[in-house]
């Protein structure tokens, strides 16, 4: 059935209740892209706001009749592209569905929708004595539907693991409008292939997250912290390599020179501005003297200087100065934030590559991340409006997603594929990988209406 | 094209080595089943031993040709029924692909082929000061390509979770004969959907694996361990709560009167036989007190004798207790294992539930296992050749699963489904589920070669 489109859209307005298809330009035009800035982008033909799993299946049968692509959506705080608005699409937001449905301390999870802020199931998490892991940088504004789409990660993976690490159960509404649940409340389950693996990360792609079930875990038992500054990238690469094996840090951060002069001059707080790299490790459990085997680990590696803290209060101020790292950036020029994870041993040459490719196409290349697990995010900052500067910028940004390919690495470590990294991921996973890919994608979606010409092209 | 049966195989024979493709009767019977004794096999009609990958491809492209279907095989020691022969089809058994390619102390990786004994990949990380994770209860005897294809576990996955969690990378045969290699040698990686994930656990029938990158993890720092026994499972569940919380334990372990009477009866070593249920928990990190908060955590739940040792040798006996119950099961009787997951505060009410349905069965069931992470082997024991005690016991391991459900759990939390699990499985996740895997299935083996007529029927 081909009805014209905006008959369409008056069709799906009557099928669902009052508001929730929103066509007004302005509301269609902020709806357009995420925190990406420089992928393809159009703005949708409507906004569906669903509040429920039924609404939701009712916009995804509509869609599948009509074949108009659908755009999955939570906060929009992605940096990949993934929920940039496609040409005769809809997006379909999930933020109205923002309730925690049930938290039990007992068994350690909680059941929230896709439209719930990261922040608040961890600040829910903790007046219940747990913790909700993952910790992206988004955190305050970030959704944890966005997160499951995109399997987000933060600072917390090194001993958490990524979001996929913190899901138990999902509940998915398919292309063709069936609900799918997935998982459920046990830790571990080996009934039928892993979907839940599947569809965590899949970017709407698959089909639309309408709950999730996350694992919550017993809360920091102490918290201690360590600063280590190097004059080498290299003997901070070997003071990680020790830190891993003193301690059993639930954190371990780098800010190479250019983001410590960055973040220095945003809020001064005495930084080592002439290092040429600051080591922040954290600790998170009984285990009090791991903090100092870790600082031990950093002197061995031919650390400047080492300090360790066992108040939480400081220990919350020397992370403020990683978590300011991309604000800091910001304040100095446009930023094309990067996200490549290389084996741990490879860091340092990664490091110095991305300040000689910067060096090379005249633009700052500030490169801070979770060195713990080799996840760096290269960030290229260049002046607001300078089209040359942004061109020079955007290879740069290219040349290191190839550098981190080149050191045997990923060209995402947990930002996702979305249209910013669509060919350098072709690239690097090979035609045969695409191809199941695809397979995998045309069964579930054989109309194509799921956020369609993104990562799979 | 068809041939006759006899003919492919001679074809198979000359395109492969020498000796590759056995069709001994006797060893045609001895690669019927694993250890799985019930559900249904046929001998293969032929086995295929492949020493490369380009065999591996080799005989599925043969197979794709004459529609021949391919059961894939480590050592068969499965417990689902997942690597039994099927009818008209041969078992392609990778023992002798038993190559560790590589190991990376520095970067913390093996790259190993799939024939590789798990005990053994796990000596020579230890050799290295580093650990391999995953120890499944036939460690000693099973391969890494069978922990892969079933998402093995163990003592170990309270902490270092499934076999999932130790995989950074694979190559897989597709059912054409394509090479699909998948992940790497990165900690974290979302480049393209989460194919990795979808293969581990998918008990041969999306692919065969020929190449396994495990991640390795430093070696344990210091083993304490604590043994409680309790008058009631209920306390025993709480204790758990609390040690759960009060420690971050690499093993909490439980095992109940049956168990008790047999493993003392089998190996006598003081174990108190009129316990309701016996908790052992080991801590491995530098937190030397946790040990300690865990014995306070039991005694608070009414523990009625507590013991704790930092001493590793006394650390080793005492788990051995544990490591034995399946053998001293085994010299009571024939025994059926279950494996059932459900969430930890139902673990009492399933413990319970299990000693009832065996008492209105009239046949033994015991249960220990990973009190921790609520995946529990319930295993029911009768006599030797007692043809209607079997029927009994089986029709209580039926209950026994659907118990698991009922409270919340799943049928298998880390055998695995293959033939033992099918009917369950699908019960537990509905028709849309099986859909979506059938449909996958369908979209990476269309001729379905792969190990048909298992966990998808």
């Amino acid at each position: 059935m081909t009805v014209p489109t905006t008959a369409a859209i008056d069709e799906l307005s009557e099928e669902l209740s009052p508001g929730s298809v929103l066509t007004d330009p302005e509301i269609l035009a902020s709806y357009e892209r995420d925190r990406e800035l420089w992928a393809s982008a159009v703005a949708p033909l409507a906004v569906v706001r669903a509040s429920t799993v039924e609404q939701v299946s009712t916009v995804l049968r509509w869609a599948t009749r009509h074949s108009i692509p659908v755009v999955p959506r939570g906060a929009g705080s992605g940096l990949a592209g993934a929920a940039n608005g496609v040409e005769g699409g809809i997006v379909l937001s999930l933020e109205a569905m923002d309730q925690v449905l049930a938290l039990d301390p007992t068994d350690q999870y909680a059941v929230v929708q896709p439209g719930v802020v990261t922040a608040e199931l961890k600040r829910l998490a903790a007046a219940h004595g747990l913790r909700y892991a993952p910790d992206p940088g988004s955190a305050e504004f970030c959704t944890i539907g966005g997160n499951v789409a995109t399997n987000a990660g933060g600072l917390c993976c090194l001993k958490y693991g990524v979001t996929r690490d913190s899901v138990l159960g999902l509940e998915v509404v398919l292309a063709d409008g069936r609900i799918l649940r997935l998982g459920g409340r046990t830790v571990k389950d080996v009934a039928g292939l892993d979907l839940l693996g599947l569809f965590v990360g899949s970017e709407g792609m698959l089909g639309v997250v309408t709950e999730v079930t996350v694992r919550l875990r017993p809360a920091p038992r102490s918290v201690a912290t360590l600063v280590a500054s190097f004059d080498e990238l290299a003997a901070a690469g070997r003071a990680v390599a020790g830190v891993l094996t003193e301690g059993r840090p639930s954190m371990c951060e780098l800010m190479d020179a250019p983001t410590l002069r960055a973040v220095e001059e945003y809020r001064p707080s005495g930084l080592d501005t002439d290092a040429a790299a600051l080591l922040l490790v954290q600790t998170d459990d009984g285990d009090v003297e791991a903090i100092e085997r870790c600082a031990r680990a950093c002197e061995e590696a031919g650390a400047g200087f080492v300090m360790t803290t066992q108040d939480e209060a400081e220990s919350e101020l020397l992370t403020m100065a990683r978590r300011t790292a991309l604000d800091a950036l910001e304040a100095q020029g446009q930023w094309l934030l990067d996200d490549v994870c290389v084996p741990l041993s490879a860091v340092p040459d990664l490091v110095a590559g991305c300040q000689e490719i910067g060096t090379r196409h005249g633009v700052t290349v500030a490169c801070f991340g979770h060195i713990g697990d080799g996840n760096m995010h290269p960030t290229v900052v260049f002046d607001h409006g300078d089209i040359a500067a942004e061109s020079r910028a955007r290879r740069a940004a290219e040349e290191i997603a190839r550098l981190g390919l080149h050191l045997g690495g990923t060209v995402t470590g947990e930002h996702g594929v979305g249209l910013a990294k669509r060919d350098l991921m072709a690239e690097q996973v090979g035609p045969v990988h695409l191809d199941v890919q695809r397979a995998v994608k045309e069964a579930l979606d054989p109309a194509g209406i799921l956020n369609p010409g993104k990562s799979l092209g």
